[in-house]
């Protein structure tokens, strides 16, 4: 017989997403009419083109694709070495942070690399997850065996979660108890808020304290203006002991249907057996990826590494420029509605709390039927996100536009 | 403490192809001028540049992406309707084997999908793996902690291996004991042996018997040319309840760089819990898929969907006559020099007994020293592969005919 992974079966209803494309779903099959009207600000998706640098690089490395001397078969699972060294000498040592050009490891996805993170991780671990948060990290956990069940609010026995509130601005403190992993998303999946300096500090330090590992999921990065405001977590003295940071090109060159992203394991940072040996992680994580995976198409690795020329870095701010004018149209709006919001300053979302204390997926039927928009629960995102919801300015700007209009002219 | 998974500090030496790349880069050093002679017929990478009909329809994605009406961003992680249904349709239905398009999930790789697919199996079970074959398979388990320790012969407690021999044709039959799931590769890498109907249904009954799940790696599928043999294990009646067949665009569409694949899981396949209860594992699949990948790059997706043009399917044939032209040379080679030789026929790997009975590695050394030609060592798939070595036959006509010549003018 072959035994199927019974972690599986923990698993609660579907993903959010497509749980949130089932309901869109329904909604226009019912209203034929209503469903034309739908402006999409759910699912963090760019929805503008792909910038002409990118583009300008994918052609030609099609066309090297199509001669002899310009074929590319197998490349390095880990990445080829001129991407690698652009994106640590671009995003790090440009900025006086240390990354080596083989720490960082190319692949197609940062929701693969949080997800595959996990195989080099052993099983005795005790995760902390802040809540609300990408539910990437919770579910991936439990389908690796390492949570219990779930309990009737959705939390699974064996996490530990931090939650965030109103209170403490969505940032929650290191804990008092002990965690050998934790999860840190900033900017903030679905929050909007970004960790401070003196904020990330405390953490590198509890992380230290702990010898706990910290898995920096920082794929909004470029939507930080605030210069006061840490872009890695490798900007704060330590880190490099303790933390992998996790980047994407999806939300800064518009790669969400392209696929490219990175991890940097800096060599420093060890692990422990079970007889508490220390070994470094860097060797594991690079047999897991050269074993497990066959690296990103060479084509499309032409186009990220076009996003560091200086064309494309242009083209790459001009897309921030866009989605954060949209965030602050979206932002206002919803501020003068008298919601409490969150985000939309160094983020591309927006985290409002529902009026007169409806759920978030009631919100959620309101606003898909009453404006024809739609936004994402924020109970989708943990526990801590109910009475809440998340708006996305990855939109154009005349659909910003509408969807401020519409939420404006409804009676909550 | 963040605890690391020990199973893969179980793991001997490096991954075959990079302890290949290293034997290579030192003898290289060493021997600058033999270096430049170097004929790579060692891992077994395409080399002829990508077909014309792959890289126009990569040419109009890439267009469409800069464009708002024509840009996609995140994709059904599964894969595009479209190329599941070409899928399904040119690879199955036309040939008369029943294949639903939602039973074909698109990945980046062969490679990927084999080693994912470990995370819906539970730990339990007992797994059978023929000997040779790609190492992929074994690593994975261990890295899953689905095996002890490796003994002297670098054999792992815990799987059952399946010895293949020249006996045998490198085509082990099922085996009396019982086993949980078995990884079967026709066309095999390394060997190039292609099981007949006879044998395949011999698998399928086991399979049924003891309600095996077969893992069935069809990744050379396009190099079959007798018409006798099955292409795809679901021409074997029961398949659909016993089987998932991995298939990829590498070896067919030269797409090693390019990197695009996909599974087959009938609806009808069944899993075990550990109470007994049947469940299909689609839903399973499904949702590791959609939690754990983000979906291949639409351009790349657009480029696989080239290859079952009319265009697209006339310049893979070629591309495996030119491959099939290179694999006669080869062997009648290898033959001459009274080596034993298996494969290159209906399989683009030669499969050749070492002379006067020297080690595989030796033979490796001998090659790249004398003949400065590489090829794989096949003790490196498995101990049943001590004493034989592979050579690919994905090269230029030229290097196909100089490796022959070299190899002839060798006092063995």
């Amino acid at each position: 017989m072959a035994f199927l992974n019974e972690n599986y079966l923990k698993l609660k209803a579907g993903y959010l997403f497509p749980e949130i494309g089932r309901r869109v779903k329904a909604f226009s099959e019912a209203n034929p009419d209503a469903a034309k009207r739908i402006i999409r600000c759910g699912i963090g998706d760019v929805t503008e083109p792909l910038p002409e640098a990118v583009r300008a690089a994918m052609h030609r490395a099609v066309d090297e694709m199509g001669t002899h001397a310009g074929f590319h078969g197998y490349g390095p699972e880990q990445g080829y070495e001129w991407l690698r060294h652009a994106v640590a000498e671009h995003d790090f040592r440009a900025r006086g942070i240390e990354v080596a050009d083989d720490e960082v490891f190319i692949s197609d996805g940062s929701k693969c690399d949080s997800g595959n993170m996990l195989d080099i991780l052993g099983a005795q671990n005790r995760i902390a997850i802040t809540d609300p948060v990408y539910p990437v990290y919770v579910d991936t956990n439990v389908m690796a065996g390492r949570t219990g069940e779930a309990d009737a609010s959705g939390a699974y026995a064996g996490l530990l979660y931090l939650r965030g509130s109103a209170e403490n601005g969505f940032i929650p403190a290191p804990p008092s108890e002990h965690a050998d992993v934790v999860y840190l998303c900033f900017p903030n999946n679905p929050t909007g808020a970004v960790a401070t300096r003196e904020q990330l500090t405390a953490w590198v330090d509890y992380a230290r304290a702990n010898r706990t590992l910290i898995l920096f999921d920082a794929a909004y990065v470029e939507y930080i203006s605030d210069p006061a405001l840490p872009r890695s977590i490798y900007e704060i003295p330590g880190a490099r002991e303790c933390a992998i940071e996790f980047r994407s090109f999806s939300k800064n060159g518009g790669f969400t249907g392209t696929r490219c992203a990175y991890i940097v394991i800096p060599k420093t940072l060890m692990g422990t057996t079970a007889s508490g040996e220390q070994k470094p992680l860097h060797p594991l994580w690079a047999r897991r990826h050269t074993t497990k995976f066959n690296g990103v198409s060479y084509i499309v690795q032409r186009g990220a590494e076009a996003l560091y020329s200086p064309e494309g870095k242009a083209q790459v701010a001009a897309l921030i420029a866009h989605y954060m004018g949209n965030a602050w149209i979206l932002r206002e709006a919803a501020a003068a509605l008298g919601w409490r919001v969150f985000g939309g300053v160094n983020a591309p979302y927006i985290w409002c709390s529902t009026p007169n204390g409806i759920t978030s997926w009631e919100m959620f039927d309101r606003m898909l039927g009453e404006a024809n928009v739609v936004i994402t629960p924020g109970s989708g995102f943990g526990a801590a996100g109910e009475g809440w919801f998340r708006i996305s300015a990855f939109n154009s700007r005349a659909n910003a536009e509408e969807v401020a209009r519409r939420i404006t002219a409804i009676r909550w």
